[in-house]
């Protein structure tokens, strides 16, 4: 790391600060010119940065530290040049094809879920998509239907043979979800829940891990380091919107998100194109933009009656507009020299 | 809630959306202008509204749906105009005394616990703070003494007859952490674990809930809606700062936030000036703001030797630094007519 | 628009609000709940409307005033439901052909210029583009050659045969560039700069108005309707990235826009993936991306040799990066069904 | 500045980049580790910064590029570290007395401004603010009185003896608002206009500068500084709220950047928490808080009849409401030592 001290340090101070790195093991590098003081230190274990960072802030005629390493390894892009690709049932995610997952946001019943899941299926969907555990920010909204859903949507996959994805949300929960789910997803309210992400890091179920939705990509990485440091090396990312000043959509999606970690990291990205624009008109187009700019698939909701829907109606595709999507989608994915 | 519809919206469409929420027992009020057509709906229960908005903006020919109400209820100034005042052992937060809250941001060990106790204590505290469950964003980072810190932070107690406030971050840990502390804290990360904010609604312990980081003064109500609707009604709100662009400051602290809750709520509000700014040397002319705009009382970090701290050392003060605060918080809690 | 008033408000109170409104010809309708009482104000006259909104919000027994109708109305989808396609010289913008528009942030040499122009053009760009006057933040900075520019972009149009764009920031010098631009560019800097806007209004040349780094897209096209209320219709909107919390990049470019002005406005829309990312390397996905989404075009920055340019070198492309672009955004705009 | 190389950087390279930071005049310092490859390069002139960052950021084998001294000087702490204090007639700006500015937001009439200015200065305030040139989102809204406006306000001066401030916005507008000023102000939509900027500081009337919605602290004084490099250093800093997600404001008030430009900078520092709120009821305590923090002074817009104000009346006071904000605020004046 770099500190740059203030422009009136003594010598006093700058031997001060010096003993107090050397005598944590770092290698230090003075550079003194007539307006500013730098000092290099190189060698801080990683449980030592932030750490070192914090308590080097802290003395008065310290003007700023500047960490030089990243703060994440084993997701880092250099871990893995070739990338990551994960590999859930029949289904490939992060390889050659786009993976294109989809179902309602939450499930309401047998039957809709059934007919959603055919539905997709025929239209080109790879992984069904269903809740059954759903963080609500009113305490009075519906809650999901708890293991009842995860039945039915297993049900659901013994139908139509697509693996499948969930939320989950309580770290009692994660052994009972991965009974169920083919890739348990951690949402946006729970990026930085780490008591969750320890337990998921734990488990042995790809794990779907989305963009806290005023996380900066730095953390969002650090919060897949944290699951992979316990051994769930199977993690996705997904990209869903953050939180602007903008008010005409829900969330201000991303984009330079996908190929920044395209750059950044080995793991897949997946785009949520519904949550990150909050409208059903916007989530064609923003899914084929995604693609273009790289990701390895996209996660939509759909439910066969929006109007009815008990969550995120705004939001979800019908049928018509899902197949309408995908003919769209299509396109896109082998423009960009890719299947589906 | 009013429903805005598109303005080529037809009769039909009209009569349509009408059945749809006559049905769920609305109450419809119509108003058919040359550009515009609108719906005002009444008589939603709390269960149906939420859901209600999304179905409705769901369809094709809705242009927006305005809420009216306010999406909580128990925490609303309505429900107890006269303010609420929390008592913990013969400390009350929220009454016409401004409380101080003050200690280190991790519990290290028993001497410096001890230490800082007993000088916040002697320069006029009022409850002593201290973590042992502690959410690092790099998984490398120390995460806190756990039950042994529980019991250090007892014995500061017990040492200087301060109650004490710790945060818990597992829903299994809450009746453990209840076991010791005075008031529990739930953490910025936090604010949208709707798991712990349930748990903590079932336990009968005071909590004080911080905003998250990138949460509307709506939503943060809604969570403190969340555990009061499970019955434990002794919240504080604690305004942290908010992410904005502003970079040479860690968060921005909202202080508009804080007469804003006054009106909105009868909730106790504390200001926290460390994570608001994230620079010791900001801390105190913050501190002294909050506390101006009517806020009930200030957390601060302490810490013997902040460039030692295992955590938060660049936002902790030095006692001197801790006395000089004090001092002039006094000043500006008898000019707005409180006591300290 | 709809005034929310307070639950105690009084019946003398009402008829006051009522009366108000009625004196300034608007037609009322009371809605008269147990929790709320709703005015709906119909026929304010778009003079009016933001005074009114005002005014109201002071009353002290005034919740909330929700407008309804939107405040821009020329440059609004249903005052041309077709969609605008503007000409300059052979090049049309808006119509089924995707524009690319590239050169130089900032004219440096004629040499520069009339190399990055030829090369720019063989690899297929529409229009040029090039800085005379330039905003910087620092007041230490080049600002351009001004008019001496202005004369090198014409000879690189000479040479070319490419219409060429360029800023304009000073009222002032309107005239001036007109003399030499095909279109004006009004910076995000200056998308609130209503004395420029006033100005560019009255003049005949094309503009592209940048997005504002804070700006919402209904204040975006409220500064639009700033320049067509004085008679320019000829407008171009340019998506450049707005400003968030995420410090990876140097803006976040806001990709829902463009679905989100295409169903708001009939005005071409052009994206700047240069500005929207600051990296020269999120430049070509997300240029992609942008045109997949329904972007009209794409506006980047070309630079012989990057690590000269006396501005913007992060972001600009080198001439081997510009070919490479363009061959990747041919598959997509094939795959959108337009031409390039 | 330090310049990160990439871990893969070769000896090549390094000799590239460091034969093009010497050719430039400036000291390198090369320290290479087994991950990292830091160069330090001292001697940057003032109008080579800006331009350096961003060449070197454009090779391909950079990292990133960190600065290391402010971008600003004349205005820095350190250029006058006893502070400014600006002398207005006779009041003082930035001395021991904390300076009030009241008056409307916009001159609407000769009554309503000599009614307003009577008040405010029996109440207590010292500077009188009113708009003539007003800057206004919608094309269709009332843009002020213009010159007709600045001779009400300069009679109300007369009247009253207070000096005048009102804000500027084009450049040709300069001197003639220079002829009935005391202060100019600059807005906050103009704070980037940097050919307003430049004329101002060609000018010697003093100048407020109120911060870009969303500028940086940073970003702010180098506004301050393109004034001052100029030759008018009569420069006050007018803080009045950023942008953020939370929308129950209008903007939030950023009470950080109050301690911070008082370290970072010499110049008197006013609070706008009318602009800052947008909430009449939340002016006063936002006011009283931001005097507690360090601010030199408040300005607040007072009407006779907010209901019935041309411009911002839901953000305005009445004559009571301001009276009663005087007299809470003399009590934090007393309480932070200075006088009123």
């Amino acid at each position: 790391m770099i500190i740059i001290l203030n422009r009136d340090v003594t010598d006093t101070q700058i031997d001060e600060v010096r003993a107090f790195l050397e005598a944590r093991g770092l290698g230090i590098h003075l550079s003194r010119g007539v307006e500013t003081t730098i000092l290099g230190a190189i060698g801080a274990l990683d449980d030592q940065k932030a750490e070192l960072e914090g308590q080097l802030a802290a003395l008065t005629y310290v003007d700023r530290v500047v960490p030089i390493s990243k703060p994440y390894k084993v997701v880092a892009r250099q871990f893995r040049p070739q990338g990551t690709t994960i590999r859930v049932r029949d289904v490939e995610i992060g390889g050659s094809r786009i993976c294109v997952m989809a179902g309602p946001c939450t499930i309401e019943s047998e039957e809709m879920m059934i007919a959603t899941a055919t539905h997709v299926r025929e239209a080109g969907a790879h992984i069904l998509r269903g809740g059954a555990f759903k963080p609500s920010t009113s305490p009075y909204s519906f809650h999901g239907m708890g293991e009842d859903g995860l039945k039915l949507l297993a049900a659901a996959r013994d139908a139509t043979g697509m693996p499948i994805i969930t939320e989950v949300m309580d770290p009692r929960d994660v052994e009972l979800v991965c009974g169920y789910a083919d890739i348990l997803q951690v949402g946006t309210r729970n990026m930085t829940n780490f008591t969750l992400l320890r337990e998921i890091g734990a488990a042995r179920t790809p794990v779907m891990l989305k963009r806290g939705w005023a996380s900066t990509i730095e953390e969002w990485l650090q919060a897949a380091e944290y699951i992979a440091s316990r051994g769930n090396y199977d993690i996705i990312l997904c990209e869903r919107g953050i939180r602007t000043f903008e008010t005409y959509t829900r969330n201000t999606f991303d984009i330079n998100a996908i190929p920044a970690l395209k750059s950044l990291s080995h793991l897949p990205i997946i785009a949520d194109p519904a949550h990150g624009t909050g409208r059903w008109d916007l989530v064609t187009p923003v899914a084929c933009g995604a693609v273009a700019a790289g990701a390895d698939g996209v996660m939509v909701e759909v439910h066969p009656t929006p109007a009815l829907a008990l969550k995120d109606g705004a939001q979800s595709l019908t049928f018509a507009n899902f197949t309408a999507l995908m003919e769209r989608l299509r396109a896109i994915v082998h423009a960009v020299g890719r299947d589906c």
